[in-house]
């Protein structure tokens, strides 16, 4: 990874890796929060799964970092630091409350396509700089960011049943 | 929508339709700016395209507040606060770069992403709630939003090559 300046795809690929890893940090120590104040073990069985996939999902950044022969490091990622404290609120203002789980199933997709839509962006210029190893990590974890959206989708169809049962008749 | 407590599923869609409608507001505001900073003409063109949408989706919005029989009204998100942050560092540390069109683009497909995740929720609640309208009106924004995915996937391919052109032979 040579030049510095002017900013090209490189340097817009590292800083936004740079971007993600920081991120997936983040997510990492939000996901035992949102485990413990799951109210359905499925759910908490659901972020205690996806807290091991994150943490596999780190260590292929940090092999990107070394295929671009750079150190791994993160970059303040506000984009992910307001979907988390979303998540935060939702945990506060719902806490016992029968909607809890819906709303923590809704602020884990929001982080979801967040990670999704870098995982593309990221894998597609990894592509154009022929960074074929690279590419192929950033795809396992996309693959992988995908099926958890959909496990998630799934766990939501019960847990919005639950919510809405709680429901005024009126 | 009766009761206000406990906080069941008609709280969390009308707390969450709040955060929505300020996110487009916001969006609103920082689609002109991403056009502005577009160097290519296509790209500037699919953000005023979008900025007209995203007229049309606010308005849908407060129709779905009526339905709800609530007034219109916004509720802060920090999450589009931060994605839009993204944005804005992307236009001031890219500002005249070969990569700034790729950055741009993938800072509008975050905010693409994180529409589609609340309106897919949003969607899901009104269904289930029985509000037949609202899921409508949701649904429509969806597959817009889904749309301008796709759009910018394609206009990313071109915003990649021109970037990776003006990468170092090295």
């Amino acid at each position: 990874m040579p030049a510095k300046s002017p900013k090209t795809l490189n340097e817009l690929f590292h800083d936004t890796l740079k971007d993600i890893y920081y991120a997936e940090k983040k997510i990492l120590t939000a996901l035992p929060k949102m485990a413990k104040a799951a109210q359905s073990e499925d759910l908490c069985a659901a972020f205690e799964k996806h807290h091991g996939e994150t943490e596999e999902q780190v260590s292929r950044l940090e092999q990107v970092f070394e295929l671009i022969q750079q150190k791994p490091q993160g970059k303040k990622c506000v984009a992910i630091e307001g979907i988390l404290e979303e998540g935060e609120e939702i945990m506060k203002e719902y806490e016992g409350a029968p909607a809890l789980d819906a709303g923590l199933l809704a602020a884990a997709q929001a982080v979801e396509h967040y990670e999704i839509s870098r995982y593309g962006t990221m894998r597609a210029w990894a592509e154009e700089m022929g960074l074929e190893d690279a590419a192929k990590l950033l795809q396992a974890t996309l693959d992988e960011e995908g099926a958890t959206d959909e496990a998630l989708t799934a766990l939501a169809a019960t847990a919005i049943n639950e919510a809405a049962e709680e429901l005024d008749p009126a």
